[in-house]
C-alpha cells in the first residue's frame, strides 16, 4: 500500500525492543524506584474544597512532629510571571506554579496547599493531616454553562478573554476565544439540501497512565540539584522547575526514569518543584509519589466539552457549509485544547463555507493537561456524528459520503496551510475494502464508522550516534521512551549504517548529556527525533567515507557508501571495498573515534488521518454494550517498527472506546470528585475489548527521509464518534452525550420508547 | 614564567570543582555505593600458596549452602587468546583472564581460584571458605635473581623471551628484553674523567588508592549486561570483559562510578568479569567489593626492580657515556614497565654514548599494573643517584651539573624522536632560583635534588558540548574524573564560549553515551580529552556564527566570533553584535538545538619534566627520617586549574616520598605477603609530611591549543632519588636500596661506622 518504491533492510521489521527484557522482568526503574541514602518522603496537604480562599495555614503542629524535616506552603514558592518556550507556544508558569501549590485560593478539590517531608511516608502523611488550613469557602463553578452565565462566580478576578481579534473583556471565566472562517456559511446553508445540527457533551476524562507521578529531588549544598522523575519532558521539568523557583536552570540536572505511560499528562510539573524546595529546606533527598486518588484529583485530565455542530450538504452528498461552536473546560486555569479542537473539527473535509468558534473556559476542576491529540476527539465526536446523520438522511454509504468530501493534497486545511501528500482517501478506501466493513451485521448489533485528523508535531530534537571500533553503535536522544522509540531509533541507525539492530544500543539521556530536545509528545519522537537520529547516522557515514579515503590515501570524493560498505570510485578504483566493520576497526589509526550528531528544529510535520470501524452489541434490557469487533485504519507514512505502530493504533482505539463507553469524572454538588480510583473510574481492561484489528496505510510524508508520520495520537480521535455511530446503528437512538454507559443508554432507549 | 603571550579569561583560574560539594558531603556514589534490588554479594576463594598446581576444586559443599546462588571456577571463564587494543599497545587478555581467576596454576598468594555469590556477604564468605581446593605446591620464585638463575623454577613453561632483535628462547622467566643504544659506550667511558657505577634495588609497592575495587554487574535475560564499577577505563572494562567472556561488547554497558583514586591500578579488570559470570549464573545482580587485604595481595602494584647504572663524565661535568641494566618484576605474568623505565632513565640528559637494556621478569607475586609514570621512578632513582654522586665527586653544584647536560628542544630523546619545546632547563633554573634551594641547611639535615621525565600520552578521546537556550552549556566525555578533570573541562568550555564556568555542567558519561575514549591515565585527560572538549566547543562557536548569519540573513563569512559575541563584518556591518546568550535563545527558531562534538586520536604529547628539592632530618640513633621541607617544580605547559595542578604535584611527591622512605611489599619465604594492610604497609599520612611547595613552570606545548602538557605522572618520578640524595647529604651514606626505613638506615649508618 506504499506510495514509494523505496526498499528498506531494517525499517519495517519487528525486532524485540532493546528495553523489553528489563521491563518485563522488573529490572527497569520507574519514578518510584529511585532510592537515595537519607531520603525523605513527601506528602501533600490538599484542599477539601473545590473553591475557597485560603485564610491561613498553621504548620506548627506538623513541623514539631518527630521525623518531620520540612513543611512548605505557597509562601515557599512565590508566584512567578515567567513563561517557558515550548515548541511554537509557551507554558504559563504562573498558572503551573499556582497549580502545584495554591497561593491565595484553592481552585479545585485536591489543589495542593502545603507539603511535608519526613523520614517515613507514614509520618509525612500524619504531619500533612496536622497542617491546619483555614478556608473561606466560595461557590464552585462546575459546568461550562455555570461558568459563562452572566452572574457566574469568577475564578480569577483579573482574567479577561483573549484571542486574535478579540477585544479583551472581563471579568470572565472565558480565558480565550478563537475563530476560523472560510466563505459565507449562511449562503452555504442556503444552498444545502439537508442540514443537521446537534449539540454534544463529553465529560472530563483522565489519561489513566498506569504509573503515578513520582520523583526524587536532591538539592546540594552548592545549589546544584538533581531530579529523577517520570516525565515526558525532562527539559520542561528542568526549565519549568528552575523558572518557578527563580533559580538558574543550569544548576538542575533532570534524569528521566522509565515512564509508565503519559499520553500528554506527564509533560508539565506537579511534584518536582515541591520536592526541590522540600529538599533544599531539609537538606536531604526527597521522594514524592502520588496516590491514584491524587493522580485523578490533582493532575491534568482533558476537558469536558460542549460542542455544537451544524453541517449542510447537497443531496448528492457534497458538503457546502458548516458551523461549529466549541466550549472546552480548562479546569482551574486556562489551557483547554479548544483551539486545537477548532482546527481539527472540519479538517477531514473540503467545505467551502464555515465558521468555527472555540472557547477556553475555567471551572473549579483540575487544570487540564494534554491528552493524546488534545481537543480533537471531542470535536470529531460532534462532526463525525453529524456526518453520520447526514449519510443516514441522504441514504448514502458513510464511507462514500466521506470519500466524496475527503481532503486531498493541495486542499487548504481549515486552519490555513495547504495539505501536502496526505492519506485520508487511501485510508477511507482501505476501510471500505476491509473484510470488517464488507461483512454482514448481526441483527442485535450496530456498526459505526468515523474518521479523524491530527496535525502531528516536529519541534526540537538532538541525537548522537557513536560507532565503536567493533562496528557496533549506540544512539542517544533526550526523549523518554514511551512507545518503543528506542527500538525505532536503533532501527534507523541499523538502516543507515547496516549495523545489525541488536548491536545498536539506544539510550535515553539526561538533560546534561542530551542536546536540547522537546517533549516526548505530539507524535514527534519517531518522526522528528528520528530525523535527527538519521542525520546523526549519516554524519557517521560521512566520517566513514573520510576514514576510508584516508586509508586509501585518496580524496573523499572517490569513496562511495553502498549498503554498509565503503566503495572506491574513480582514481581509487583499484582499491578493495571496505566494510563498515573494517573501517570502524581502524578508527583510532585514522583520526580517532567516530561520533555523529544532529540537532534539528523540525518546523513541519505530515498530518495523520485514521478511520475506525466498530461493531457494537447492545443489551437493550440493561443498556450495557459490548464492542464485538473493531478495526483501525491509519496512514502512518512509513511504519518503522510495525508492531509498535499497531500497538499505538490499538492503544488509541482502546482509550477512545473507554472514553466513549464508560469513563467520566463524576463530581458531587460541592465539586468533589466521587470516583477518584480505578474501581469507580471505569477504564476498559483487556477482557472488555476484542482484539483490535489494524490496517497500516503508508502514504509517504515527503518531509521525512523515510516518509514517516507521527502515529501515536490520531488513533484516539475517531473512537468516540465511531462507537456512538455504532450505538445509533444498533439502537436507532442518536446519543449526543458521553459516556454511553449503561444507565445513559438505558435512559436513552426508554426515552425513545424502545 | 609563561613562554607564550596568550591571555586567558577562565584558564588559570581556580573555581570550586563542580563535583566538589557532592564529594565532601558524601553524596557522590563510588563503586561500593551501588545497590540494586535482589542484589547478591560475591566473595572470592584465593590461593594460600604463591605457586601451586590446582589439582581439583570441589564446590559442592559451598553450592548447597542456603543463600548461595552461584559458584564459579576457572572453568566458567575459559582461557582466551584475545588481545585488546589500547592506545599504541594491546592488553593480553589471556593473562588478564588467567589473573582474575586461575585456570591451571595459582601463581601468587591471593590468586583467585573460585568465586561465590550469595544473598549476604557473610554467607558468600562462609561459602568461599567451604570451597575445597587441592593444590600441588610448587617452589615459589620470589626475586629477580631467583627468577633468572640458570636452575630457576619456571612459572610459565611455554614462555620465551621476546623483544625486538631478540631471538626467542626459553623456557625462561624473562618475558621480554629491549635495548636502546647510541654511539659507542666503551669509547665514551674511555674519555671520561670520572665514572660512577652502582646497583639499585626497589621493592614492589602499591598505589594505595583509598577506594578498593568494587563493582555491581547485572546480566539480563536478553543477554544485555550493565556493569557499574570504579574504573579508570570504562571502555577497557566493557571490551576486556566481553573478550574474556567471549561475548559481544555491544551487549555490555559500563557505567563508571566516582573513583577514589587509581594511579594506573584501576585500568584493567579484576572483579567485573567474575561478577558478570556470577550474575549470569544466578540471574541476579552481583556486587563485589575487595577488602584492603585483597587489594594488596591480588591487584597490581608496581614492579620491584634491580637497576645497575654506570655514568661517565668529563671533569667539567659533561656526561660522555652511560650504561643501564634494568630488571623489573612483572609479577606472575609479563607486563613490567621495564621498557618505559629504559626509555626514561636517561631522558633528561644529552649523553652521546649509551647502552640501555631492560628485562621484564615474572615472579610469584601479584601481576603488576600501571602506577603513575610506570617504570620511570625506579629508573630515575638509579640515574639521579649516580648523577648526584658524580656532582659530589666533581665538587659541582648538582643543578649546575644537570643544567650543563639538560636536554633542550631539538635534542634526540634516548628512545628516538627529537624533543620539541620542553621545559627541563626552565625547571632547573626555577629550582635554582627557589628560596628553598637558596636557603642554608641546618647541620643535622641533608638536602637532596633530582629531576625526572615522563612521556605523557595522547590517545583517543571524544567530547560533546551542548549549548542551552539560556546560554548555559554542558560538556561530557568518557573519562572518569580522578584529578578534577570535570572542572578543567568546564574551564575550557567557559574559555571557548565565554559562558561562566559555574554555568557549564561537566559530566562523566557511560560507554553507551560517550564516544570511544581511552583510559583516564597517561596524564592524558586534561590534555587530549581537553583538546576534544576545546574542539567541540569551537564546533559550537561555528554553529553560533551560522545562526547569527541566519538571523542577519547574511553569509557566515560575514560573522566573526569575538569574546563571547557574534560580530557582523563586511556586508553585515550595519547589524548590532549579538551575545552568545542572545543567539542561544534563538536556537530553536534558527534551526534547532546547538550541540558540538569532537573525536580525536592525539598521537603525540608534550613531554613533562620536573625537579624536586628535599630537606631531610635524620635521627641517627633510630634511623628515622623526617621530610622537613619539600619543593616540587614542574613544567606543566599551561595550568588549566592551577589548584589541581599543584595537587597533582603534591600528590605525586607524597607518593614518591612514601616509596622512598617506608613502603614495600614484605613477603615470607613461602611468598605470602606479610603486611597486606594499611597498619603494616606504611604509607605517608598528612602528619608525616610538610606542606609541599610547588612551582608551576609553563613552557607551552605547541601541540595543544592552550599549550597544556600532562601533569599527573611526572611528579612521582624525582622523589625516590631526591630523598635518597638528601639522605646521602644528611648521613654521608649512599643508600642504593629502598625503602629508607629506620631499620635499613640504621643498619647502613652502623655499617658505615657512624
Amino acid at each position: 500500500m506504499s506510495t514509494e518504491a523505496k526498499t528498506f533492510t531494517y525499517i519495517g521489521t519487528r525486532p524485540i525492543r532493546h528495553d523489553g527484557a528489563d521491563k518485563v522482568t522488573g529490572r527497569a526503574n520507574y519514578g518510584a524506584d529511585i532510592n537515595l541514602p537519607g531520603m525523605l518522603h513527601g506528602a501533600i496537604v490538599r484542599s477539601p474544597h473545590a473553591h475557597a480562599r485560603i485564610v491561613s495555614i498553621d504548620t506548627a503542629e506538623a513541623a514539631k512532629m518527630e521525623g518531620v524535616k520540612a513543611v512548605i506552603t505557597g509562601d515557599d514558592l512565590p508566584e512567578t510571571s515567567a513563561k517557558l518556550a515550548m515548541g511554537e507556544g509557551a507554558l504559563d508558569l504562573h498558572d503551573i506554579g499556582d497549580n502545584l501549590i495554591a497561593h491565595k485560593k484553592a481552585l479545585y478539590h485536591g489543589h495542593a496547599v502545603a507539603a511535608v517531608a519526613a523520614t517515613s511516608l507514614e509520618i509525612a502523611r500524619e504531619a500533612a493531616a496536622r497542617v491546619r488550613v483555614e478556608y473561606e469557602v466560595l461557590p464552585p463553578v462546575l459546568t461550562i454553562d455555570q461558568a459563562i452565565s452572566p452572574d457566574a462566580t469568577i475564578l480569577h478576578p483579573e482574567m479577561v478573554t483573549r484571542g486574535r481579534g478579540v477585544a479583551p473583556s472581563g471579568p470572565t471565566n472565558v480565558a480565550s476565544r478563537m475563530e476560523l472562517r472560510r466563505g459565507e456559511p449562511d449562503r452555504g446553508f442556503a444552498e444545502a439540501d439537508v442540514v443537521v445540527e446537534r449539540e454534544f457533551h463529553t465529560p472530563m476524562v483522565h489519561q489513566g497512565y498506569i504509573e503515578p507521578h513520582a520523583c526524587v529531588a536532591r538539592w546540594g549544598q552548592d545549589g546544584r540539584a538533581v531530579v529523577w522523575t517520570t516525565t515526558q519532558g525532562p527539559f520542561v521539568v528542568r526549565d519549568g522547575s528552575a523558572a518557578i523557583l527563580g533559580i538558574d536552570a543550569a544548576m538542575i540536572k533532570v534524569i528521566p526514569t522509565e515512564i509508565g505511560g503519559g499520553f500528554g499528562g506527564k509533560i508539565t510539573v506537579y511534584l518536582e518543584p515541591l520536592a526541590l524546595v522540600l529538599s533544599r529546606k531539609a537538606n536531604r533527598p526527597v521522594k514524592m509519589v502520588m496516590t491514584r486518588d491524587e493522580v485523578f484529583r490533582a493532575t491534568g485530565p482533558t476537558s469536558g466539552t460542549k460542542v455544537r455542530v451544524k453541517i449542510g450538504a447537497k443531496s448528492d452528498g457534497t458538503l457546502v457549509a458548516a458551523t461549529a461552536s466549541l466550549w472546552y473546560e480548562g479546569g482551574a486555569y486556562p489551557g483547554a485544547p479548544s483551539g486545537a479542537g477548532a482546527m481539527c473539527c472540519l479538517a477531514c473535509y473540503r467545505i467551502p463555507n464555515f465558521l468555527i468558534e472555540a472557547n477556553d473556559v475555567v471551572v473549579n476542576k483540575p487544570k487540564v493537561a494534554a491528552y493524546r491529540a488534545p481537543g480533537s476527539p471531542m470535536a470529531a465526536f460532534a462532526t463525525e456524528s453529524v456526518i453520520d446523520e447526514i449519510a443516514r438522511t441522504l441514504g448514502m454509504d458513510p464511507i462514500e459520503l466521506r470519500l466524496k468530501n475527503a481532503v486531498v493534497e493541495g486542499d487548504a486545511a481549515p486552519y490555513g496551510p495547504k495539505y501536502g501528500p496526505i492519506g485520508l482517501q487511501a485510508v477511507l478506501e482501505a476501510a471500505r475494502r476491509h473484510p470488517h466493513w464488507q461483512s454482514p451485521i448481526a441483527s442485535n448489533r450496530g456498526r459505526g464508522f468515523a474518521c479523524g485528523f491530527w496535525f502531528n508535531a516536529g519541534m526540537n530534537s538532538s541525537a548522537t550516534v557513536t560507532l565503536d571500533s567493533d562496528g557496533s553503535a549506540a544512539v542517544f536522544t533526550g526523549n523518554p521512551d514511551i512507545g518503543g522509540t528506542r527500538a525505532a531509533q536503533a532501527l534507523m541507525v541499523a538502516e543507515e549504517l547496516g549495523v545489525p539492530v541488536e548491536r545498536v544500543r539506544p539510550t535515553v539521556a539526561d538533560t546534561d548529556a542530551a542536546g536540547y530536545t522537546d517533549v516526548t509528545g505530539g507524535s514527534r519522537v519517531c518522526y522528528a527525533t528520528g530525523m535527527a537520529v538519521i542525520e546523526a547516522a549519516r554524519d557517521v557515514r560521512e566520517q566513514l567515507r573520510a576514514r576510508a579515503a584516508k586509508i586509501w590515501n585518496t580524496d573523499v570524493s572517490n569513496v562511495a557508501w553502498e549498503a554498509g560498505r565503503l566503495v572506491p570510485l574513480n582514481g581509487a578504483g583499484d582499491k578493495t571495498p571496505l566494510t563498515l566493520v573494517e573501517v570502524a576497526a581502524k578508527a583510532s589509526a585514522t583520526g580517532g573515534p567516530i561520533v555523529g550528531r544532529a540537532s534539528l528544529n523540525v518546523a513541519a510535520a505530515g498530518p495523520a488521518f485514521s478511520a475506525h470501524i466498530c461493531d457494537l452489541e447492545v443489551d437493550k434490557e440493561t443498556g450495557r454494550s459490548t464492542v464485538v469487533r473493531y478495526t483501525a485504519v491509519q496512514d502512518v507514512g512509513r511504519a518503522v517498527h510495525p508492531s509498535f505502530v499497531e500497538g499505538q493504533m490499538q492503544g488509541g482505539a482502546a482509550q477512545g472506546i473507554g472514553w466513549a463507553l464508560n469513563e467520566e469524572y463524576v463530581f458531587d454538588a460541592a465539586g468533589a470528585m466521587e470516583n477518584a480510583g480505578f474501581l469507580d473510574y471505569r477504564m476498559p481492561v483487556a477482557s472488555d475489548l476484542p482484539m483490535i484489528d489494524t490496517v497500516i496505510v503508508e502514504v509517504a510524508n515527503p518531509i521525512h527521509p523515510y516518509g514517516v508520520r507521527g502515529v501515536g495520537e490520531v488513533p484516539i480521535v475517531p473512537p468516540l464518534a465511531t462507537v456512538a455511530n455504532a450505538m445509533r446503528d444498533a439502537t436507532g437512538v442518536r446519543f449526543t452525550e458521553l459516556p454511553l454507559s449503561p444507565p445513559r443508554v438505558l435512559a436513552g432507549l426508554m426515552a425513545a420508547g424502545d
